[in-house]
């Protein structure tokens, strides 16, 4: 097969151009283009790698009409989703670019020479972060703008002084590809080297094996399954030179409603509830899979309105066959457990579609059984009624590492609220209040990470500007003249507006 | 075996009282209490974990002259390293204290909320970095203070707030018990669980393999030997869940020679390089194991230095008749390698010593046989001559992962540095020039680390307050209400002297 087409997901028809499949060829030449590129990209100047960042986005926005076209038809999310993701993605670029500009990303750090120390002199050290290398990156399906090909995997890894190499996602080959014909039109008219950005297309698993086995890639950026994940951190683990891979897998992101707030506003939550879990199919890294509550009224108010809305759900186009498949396995898996009750189910699913499942259980039974925490990618929940509170902490201390935990409470509940607290940090990358998962702020502040298995690495995050982190390493000079030093080291470079830790005090320019 | 006994270093024999070896039930015990005690230690406020740092540092010192005794004759190194060892040790401790206490590892970012941003009101979202959990430490031969019971990793380690469990050296275990002790008293002082740090020792490395696969442990510090640390590493990635091994484990830290530095001082170089190579019996992370220059009167000139320095070096006491044998192993298989040339030899090593020995090769031969670049711990190194320019870089691009490079150079000699310098960037952690990499400064600058197999993992450093970043990973509070916030987060906190991102702008309070 040298050729595969783009599937409409709403028909699962075939549409398009036929598209060429990436070859082992392909791999090969874009990791040794990247590789080359790397000394001249990752020396660009703040200013410069800032305008390229902006740049892209511009030529994103310039594409017009047909990048929403080809993304609603292949993702079969709607117009206003899709126009919101571009908004998300340019977004997300401006905001690296401003982050590349302010500098604190360098981490610079300068330690001065004291020649008369005793007794020994310490030497001149100067620390900058460098970039690690051209970076891998698998575009995600579930957002073919804000994800994949000039996604926040990208996006970081550019803005750290990293070539990126990605393999796009094979559900949106035509989104993907108006992307990276923008990027690379930014690439050429920047002046920089091809290999900053290159573009590979494929459906075979093969093709990101390939890529990841690269001796010439230093990491990998991946938003997916966690069976994809644990795959591609296999291989990366075992090529003689390892490699991070930053996976973000799988979360069920508990919603734990605290009885006061339960009391005061069940019916409420169980509509607002709904909207979360049913938003987009289901399909958000974030989606609330898994509902905690004590005993009590509240819960009854809470589980009759949550099951009356899932009820009248309509079923949705889900991005792919294959997931609407998966999605519809993984329903009937959890249905079939002893001890899981369904509660409600909208309009049934199709090939195409996901209709939306509640299930109820106790916690007794929840923690006789691993497999109810399994994530089902897509609009399913299930609601974990606890006996008391000592149940509800015996739950949270069982679950696997996830990306967010959720706490609906009252303020009569801040010393429930207050006993979970130590308990969801070790468990989440994101803790919030009276609020949904679903909906991450692209900010400084964000944290979208967590634990094994939410993530292959809880050290860092795929969104939000701290994601730089994960491209970077240290290098520290000393001794170097001032001719030979990093531009950003040298003395003439302080008040250039990025942040500088001189013998360990913090001084702002 | 329930008990072994230390072995002087000098003599090869067992002295001082039978030890017992930790069991798998003390590795089981140490990690629950470790656990126990995780978010209590966790929570402390920076001024009382600082202060317990520097209680630690007082009770080493009050150790006295036993300390000294112990880590001589456990180690065969002199009495002023040992000195100087316990003044790194504690330096490093109050390094660390201060680094708590000025608050920037918490890496507090705030993004305030936006209620009537359009279309969609921002959170406020509140970030700051925690401690991973409980850390798994593995004491170094070859720093029996600063790299293994209260080293650089426990020290990181606690000041991030994580308890430590230290796996003790068993090369020397008395010197290891009393800093055990030391560390211990300061724990009880401080008022803090006992399972802040706990002490194991023994042998096997089934000990050590127990620890790293115990559930409870999140991250693993190690200094040793590549299969040593290689062996934990593939321990760490089975387990059900994963997690980072810092290893730093082998480097041979190219020494390049440029051609003006060489004609105006080969000689002078050669002697220093000598003194470099045999302190400590070369027994140096960052030991120049390997020597490049361009072929020429000056490099004859170092040669020729170099040569005379070794072969009037004396024999020296290595840490342990193992690591004696290991090297006369290692200097056996290089000698043996076609085109390795034995240059000089010093005083034969014996069954506790270990000789000096320099070996020269040409680049044609050493880019033909990988083997030539293999570490061999202590002090031995190979000078490499290369033609020209050309085959210098070609080199050093097929070096594997170093910790260090160092130029010896003059100001005519910044050309041909700056050629080589980015191909240096990609393969140490730190550049240095007209110095010798051994001698690690303890600072806020320093990077200890590069990449693989120098390391297992090429985005830290293990020396230096940037260590601490190891065992931290961030968490993202949404809408939480001031009095659920962790206090450093609070809006009264604003003022505490830790500096903060604020919107995307750093604060310095």
């Amino acid at each position: 097969m040298t050729e595969f087409r783009s599937i409409n997901a709403a028909t699962g028809e075939a549409h398009g151009d036929p598209i060429a499949i990436s070859t082992p060829a392909d791999v090969a030449a874009a990791c040794e283009a990247a590789a080359a590129a790397f000394d001249t990209y990752r020396a660009t100047d703040r200013e410069t790698r800032a305008a390229f960042l902006e740049r892209i986005a511009e030529e994103i926005l310039a594409i017009g009409e047909p990048l929403i076209e080809a993304y609603t038809a292949e993702s079969g999310l709607p117009r206003a989703r899709g126009e919101g993701e571009r908004g998300r993605t340019v977004g997300q670029l401006r905001l690296f670019a401003d982050v590349v500009r302010k500098g604190q990303w360098q981490q610079i750090r300068i330690d001065p020479a004291m020649p008369d120390r005793a007794p020994l002199p310490r030497p001149d050290l100067r620390l900058r972060m460098i970039a690690v290398g051209p970076v891998a990156v698998f575009g995600a399906s579930n957002f073919p703008l804000a994800f994949s090909t000039a996604g926040g995997d990208t996006a970081s890894a550019l803005a750290a002084g990293c070539p990126v190499v990605v393999k796009g996602h094979p559900a949106h080959p035509i989104t993907g590809s108006l992307i990276a014909a923008a990027i690379t039109k930014a690439v050429r008219d920047a002046g920089l080297p091809e290999g900053v950005f290159q573009h590979l297309v494929g459906p075979s698993n093969e093709l990101g094996a390939a890529l990841v086995q690269d001796p010439r890639i230093m990491a990998v950026g991946f938003t997916g399954s966690r069976a994809g994940g644990l795959a591609l951190v296999k291989l990366a683990q075992a090529r003689e030179v390892p490699i991070p891979v930053y996976a973000e897998m799988s979360s069920i992101n508990p919603v734990v409603l605290l009885p006061e707030a339960l009391k005061a506003r069940g019916e409420a939550l169980g509509a607002a509830f709904v909207g979360s879990l049913t938003m987009g199919a289901g399909q958000f890294c974030t989606n609330p899979g898994l509902i905690l509550a004590v005993e009590g009224d509240g819960l009854d108010a809470f589980v009759s309105a949550a099951s009356a809305g899932v009820s009248g759900a309509k079923r949705q186009t889900m991005l792919t066959t294959g997931i609407a498949s998966a999605y519809a396995k993984g329903v009937q898996t959890l249905s079939a457990l002893p001890g899981v009750e369904k509660l409600a189910e909208g309009e049934l699913g199709s090939t195409t579609c996901g209709g939306a499942v509640l299930f109820q259980t106790t916690a007794e039974k929840f923690l006789a059984d691993k497999a109810m925490g399994d994530e089902v990618f897509g609009a399913s929940s299930v609601i974990v009624r606890c006996k008391d509170e000592g149940e509800l902490l015996a739950v949270l201390e069982g679950l696997e590492g996830q990306l967010t935990a959720t706490l609906h409470m009252d303020d009569a509940d801040e010393g429930t609220a207050s006993r979970l607290l130590p308990v969801l940090e070790r468990k989440v990358g994101r803790i919030l209040a009276n609020g949904w998962p679903t909906g991450v702020e692209v900010s400084h502040a964000m944290v979208h990470g967590g634990p094994f298995p939410s993530t292959s690495d809880p050290r860092t995050t795929s969104v939000g500007s701290l994601a730089i982190d994960r491209f970077l390493r240290p290098v520290s000079y000393q001794n170097l003249a001032q001719g030979l030093l990093p531009a950003e080291l040298r003395d003439d470079a302080f008040g250039d507006g990025a942040p500088r830790l001189i013998d360990g005090k913090l001084t702002l320019n």
